[in-house]
């Protein structure tokens, strides 16, 4: 049997995938599943930008574009971040990705030589660490809980730069928590990183999902900071696999030579049809779908903690609450499967998010509708007894 | 100034890519150029295709579909390769990819660590090594001439096997070269990589590009073998950036974990589009397409051997031509720059192939019409002098 390589040992798959997979056992047999495990929004993609990539099909838009993306594109997103942040960004700083997930690759290749650390919030997006490991990097987990605002702090941070430390790597809003970084915060860490000759990355990929004040850009602190977004989650064009990356200008040239090598182009059609994301007419239905989000959260959150549920503040953003279960049980995995089976509840197990209590957390998306979201709570109720 | 990785001075831009920009510069100057540099299909996707991915629009497809691939897509090409090559292979074997160049990245991954060797040809598809520098591996050059119709043969590889080789990576047809590897050479290649414990990994991205007998599929020969390939190039599809991976199903856990994490799924849009992929009236348009590059070889090859240019052999597929210009220079990159400047014809220099003489190489692609090609010849007549 030939071997496989070493990372395949450090590289989980998420276990939420499992439980997805009964779901749908469970939903061919007949049976009805509240579904608050997935974290995409339920939205398909508005109008507007299908029309735009019905037109792109049309016009007959299939070959490759450049590896840093359409220069319309690129220059679409400069206006986004001046209107938008009040921030100017050159078009040419702006990277066209297959989705976040090529943002971050590109990044951390570029940073992360093996042996090398990657400082990450725990609990944090899972995809992050396993990055970190196709590099033969090491990432470290840094505890984070309500106390910081599911936040690292600088402090903590510069406790924990020992080594060989490549960047640091955080999530305004954060997934699982919905937590956000603000200007002040983000000042802090990019000067701990500074102080050590590291890089600071931040992923932005849900701003725009802000049920309060709007998300302030790491770009405004600094040009020298790498900054991941995405098309996918405020814009609801998840399948297109779309994303960007903002990067000091002198890494432009690396980036360029590793996207032409690591995957070509991001997707043509999903490119043109982006250039109508911005328009105001799909901007109000995306605006619409934020303050439907927002409800849902203003119903689930307070329902949640009826129940016996401990959630920490009011999550700002993204559409996750991040539940301590302790309550209910010491193996939040185990109460999961159980919450499917016996309450035809399905929500993702804090395993998926890192190792820093996971066994008493759970994460319960919104992504459903409010009917949806309040009949998964009458189920909750009747199965807890709470 | 923060580090770079080390691996980032292992990763070579594609040169082609400087040449392609003045060659748009001199174009927006009014110059006319003949371009013979381009690695994708001029024609557009054939309309059955463009349709269905206009269906799935109208339908509101755009959210993720599993890591693996959409499973009706899975299915198809199951009876693709029942009717198009003879051998079974189950729908779970199949993994939808964005684009071979994941594919590729997700078996790399999944078996080289770093300081493991990946033998190769040179002259190669740029992106090879460089998917195993990402890695921190080492490819290793096998030198390939008209003696072996430029691919690997099984005595060279077991030569080169030493140390710690992770796998033998080949292509069929090659991309620079257009030559096959048959059931017989395949054979072989795989019994000396079962003989040193390694693996076996054949790149099909050019097949239904083929010109006399049609390629074989590795698979024919083992099912531990791992095959990529692509709706690219026969299908004619590289802007949706749509590929897949048939890999033996032991690996298949590992690749799904993989693919979660580096990538989520692949574009959903594209998935769909491709289920029309295989119909007869889509494959009637992309044979008619075939017969057209026949043609454009049939036409070019013989031309440059009239100028001076020596091409070995008959290329049987892909639509490259790789000739030895060393009656004209022995530095193709200059060669290539001057030919562009004074003549207003692109082609790409050996360089970006490997290190096996590239220097008295370059490469002749017949990606555009019979037109063009003709009044490239006719310029590079002049301009040579022959």
């Amino acid at each position: 049997m030939p071997k496989s390589a070493r990372r395949m040992a450090h590289i989980q798959p998420f276990h939420v995938m499992a439980l997805l997979a009964r779901a749908r056992e469970l939903e061919a047999g007949g049976q009805s599943i509240i579904h608050m495990e997935i974290g995409e929004p339920d939205f398909v993609t508005p109008q507007p930008v299908i029309e735009a990539g019905i037109r792109a099909l049309q016009e007959g838009r299939t070959h490759y574009t450049p590896a840093l993306g359409l220069t319309a594109l690129r220059q679409r997103l400069s206006g986004f971040y001046r209107e938008c942040y009040g921030v100017e960004i050159e078009a040419d700083r702006f990277v066209i990705t297959p989705g976040a997930s090529a943002a971050l690759q590109l990044v951390l290749a570029m940073l992360v030589d093996p042996g090398d650390r990657v400082l990450m919030a725990d609990p944090g997006y899972p995809c992050n660490r396993n990055f970190v490991h196709l590099l033969n990097g090491v990432p470290v987990s840094l505890p984070v809980d309500a106390a910081t605002n599911y936040q690292p702090d600088a402090a903590s941070v510069d406790a924990a730069w020992t080594g060989s430390v490549a960047a640091l790597l955080v999530a305004s809003p954060s997934n699982p928590t919905g937590t956000l970084l603000n200007d002040a915060d983000i000042r802090a860490l990019f000067a701990v990183t500074q102080s050590h000759g590291g890089r600071l990355v931040v992923d932005e990929i849900y701003h725009g999902l802000t049920y309060g004040e709007a998300a302030s850009t790491a770009l405004a602190v600094s040009d020298d900071i790498f900054v991941i977004n995405s098309f996918s989650k405020y814009f609801g064009m998840t399948g297109w696999r779309l994303g960007w990356l903002v990067a000091p200008r002198e890494a432009i040239a690396g980036i360029d030579k590793l996207a032409q090598n690591l995957y070509l182009a991001a997707p043509t059609l999903a490119q043109y049809a982006a250039l109508s994301a911005f328009d105001p007419e799909n901007i109000a239905i995306l605006e619409a779908r934020r303050l439907e989000f927002r409800t849902r959260r203003d119903y689930l959150l307070p329902a949640l903690r009826d129940l016996g549920f401990d959630i920490a503040g009011t999550p700002e953003g993204a559409f996750y609450l991040y539940a301590d279960c302790s309550r209910f049980t010491d193996d939040s995995y185990g109460f999961s499967v159980r919450l499917l089976e016996e309450a035809g509840v399905a929500i993702t197990p804090g395993i998926d998010f890192g190792e820093h209590r996971p066994e008493r957390h759970v994460r319960f998306a919104y992504t459903t509708s409010l009917e949806n979201l309040k009949e998964g709570v009458r189920r909750l109720k009747d199965y807890l007894g709470t």
